[in-house]
């Protein structure tokens, strides 16, 4: 493909070549292992790469688990919050208020379940399946009512009040908007909700603040921007304010003060680590561990920062290039506004999609109906790469290769 | 040490090494990874040892992530009931009725929880901690009585009735008596109780039999007999006809019926999927499914014959040495009632473990307030290893070795 005016054209590939020259966080591409078939890969929102460390880091754990035995558990015990405690200043927590463990979804159920009473359960129609269906399923139990909200959530608008319990993503997973979290948080908080914070889509990508904000709840997943492995445990954080006060609904051995006095009835432990139930993970967590350590080595300033550049020409392309070719631009235009991911809407987005994995090796991401999703991940994601993904989905639209592929979609991975 | 009286004497160390030259599961030994330190491991009933083909499964795991990021999904989906079904053999269930997934303890949240009604949750003061409290966590919630009855469980006075839901250990923790499943549940299904088990203690070591018991619903973890590692994920067994009429609590997107259509309310997998809730941990389910190949192609009819010679010569070995010395037999004299660990109770239990693991190499564990429990592990421990651990038990106790170490039991791994 030609490379346009060179680097006084901003929308030159000589252009993203410079942007990636003068990149501070250029050096650590490649600590991370290049895929076999090297694809422009433009799905680390979905799950992040394979970090060089981490390789050795899961041997060694294995070895420890081969060479210690059962006497690893008195550092393994530890390793929930070890690793919550290195995640802690990518969401703005404090030590001792976040805990590696479980799934997201299983950590977002203790957190509703928690917290929740005789109010309504709230959350916006287009929030991410999972947390719909949690909601669901709690208010199907308690009877009590489910309110599924139309639109972006908005702090003049959220519709609740006191006893409700809010859920709400920080990052929408189609659209990649931004959620105001202080103007939102000081919402709830003053009509006497409680707010539980879905982090999966902005941690590791963009600064949360929980604590400058007043949050006292939330969630999220360690597979996407913080690279820790396929499924790998979700994360939550509870203020160290309300920790004493809330329970978990999963009672466990885990969450029991003094777990080791077996013959007694549950207690649970004084600290977040009321909020574990069985026993954690120890493999997942070393993964998780090194994922964590190399997204906060960055430090989520640099990450931003390369975020905001990396989608800003992407937008750029999308507007000179793919707009003319029925591409509408769904994510917002005001960086502050938005995550680290695009979402181009195209009527063909799903034969796009194929077209693009099948013919270009560009991996990008479909939600239905008709969303192609493209994420950068600042560790890894270079300018020149956002260049080449675009140009070659401008190839594939121009000359109608997508229609090779059937138009229904289908599974998607 | 003296060996004794040779090969005549079953009290022997030749005796035993015998056992050993004629054990057909011999060869099993070398296919787990040699800890540094060369202990007498019999704590594989808390954490099993690392099998060799582990570490290069992890290995590829990881690769497997690596290469094929987000395009390994289409594979990777499955691995909860792949894993699932390697494992029903052990425990007499058909494929299609177990799942590997979660935490012990969130498995027995989600299968009490799809059950409990307004009858009462019962299960015996002995039984394993996490099963007691997740039962007491549920009851709290719900306000239905929690009924815990001392003494073992005992089909002719199961204390339950139309329903009410019991939770029991097939093989108890501390005693390592096995529970008549059979009858058990034949009581519970004639007095209209819902019976759930948890199969941690036995899975991997003695025969469970669940469909040939008409057991309906079961839980277990997979890290120790069957060597998934430290904090491996669990399992749960839905047999076949309850699965369409049950509904975990937990409602996710993974138990969700076509998943990745995303703009619906809940609808579960008519499948055992629907016990699923968040995104499955694909590096966890890896080891596991390395564990379990490995104990099912042993079988569990060998496994449980070893385990059976094993724990007699215990017994025989504590009766001529350890009983004269204060040392009381906890476990059922009777194999066809014993899992494949025993217990010795005496009043210094806890300095005697010390003891062991610091001064003879000797790995038991401790389970207050006065056993030591020795866990053999039919797929690696020899004859030998018991003749030798009990040997050099009988030593410390003898000489007072153990009289150098606290009285008070501390922290226990």
């Amino acid at each position: 493909m030609d490379g346009g005016e060179g680097v006084d054209d901003p929308l030159s590939r000589a252009a993203a070549e410079a942007a990636d020259a003068a990149d501070p966080l250029a050096g650590f591409r490649e600590r991370f292992v290049a895929d076999a078939a090297g694809v422009l890969y433009l799905d680390g929102n979905s799950l992040g790469r394979l970090p060089v460390a981490t390789r050795a880091r899961l041997a060694a754990a294995a070895d420890e688990w081969g060479d210690r035995l059962v006497g690893g558990w008195p550092e393994w015990i530890d390793a929930p919050e070890r690793t919550g405690d290195a995640l802690a200043p990518l969401i703005g927590a404090e030590p001792g208020e976040v805990l590696v463990c479980d799934s997201t979804t299983v950590n977002l159920f203790k957190l509703v379940g928690a917290v929740a009473g005789e109010g309504a359960l709230v959350t916006d129609r287009g929030n991410f399946p999972t947390d719909r269906h949690v909601l669901e399923g709690i208010a199907a139990q308690r009877g009590v009512e489910l309110r599924q909200f139309d639109g972006e959530p908005d702090a003049a608008t959220l519709p609740c009040g006191p006893g409700d319990v809010v859920v709400l993503s920080h990052v929408g997973y189609r659209t990649g908007a931004v959620a105001d979290l202080p103007a939102l948080q000081a919402a709830a908080t003053e009509r006497g909700a409680t707010l539980i914070w879905d982090l999966s889509h902005s941690a590791g990508a963009i600064p949360v603040g929980l604590r400058a904000a007043g949050a006292e709840l939330a969630v999220g997943c360690t597979y996407k921007y913080l690279n820790g492995g396929p499924g790998a445990p979700g994360y939550l954080y509870v203020a160290r304010e309300r920790q004493a006060t809330l329970r978990s609904p999963i009672w466990g051995w885990f969450g029991q003060r003094d777990q080791f006095a077996m013959e007694r009835g549950y207690d649970p432990d004084p600290s977040i680590r009321r909020f574990l139930a069985g026993t954690p993970p120890i493999l997942g967590l070393a993964a998780v561990e090194e994922g964590v350590r190399l997204t906060a080595e960055a430090g989520i300033a640099a990450l931003h920062a390369k975020a905001v550049a990396l989608t800003e020409r992407m937008i750029a392309l999308h507007d000179a290039w793919l707009a003319p070719l029925g591409f509408a631009l769904a994510t917002p235009r005001d960086p502050a506004r938005r995550g680290s991911h695009v979402a181009l809407a195209h009527p063909e987005a799903w034969p796009l999609t194929r077209a693009l994995i099948e013919r270009a090796g560009v991996v990008p991401d479909f939600r239905g109906p008709d969303v192609i999703r493209l994420g950068v991940a600042p560790l890894y994601t270079g300018h020149a790469d956002v260049w080449d993904a675009l140009d070659r989905l401008r190839a594939i639209a121009a000359r109608g290769e997508h229609r090779a592929y059937d138009a229904k979609p289908g599974r998607v991975t």
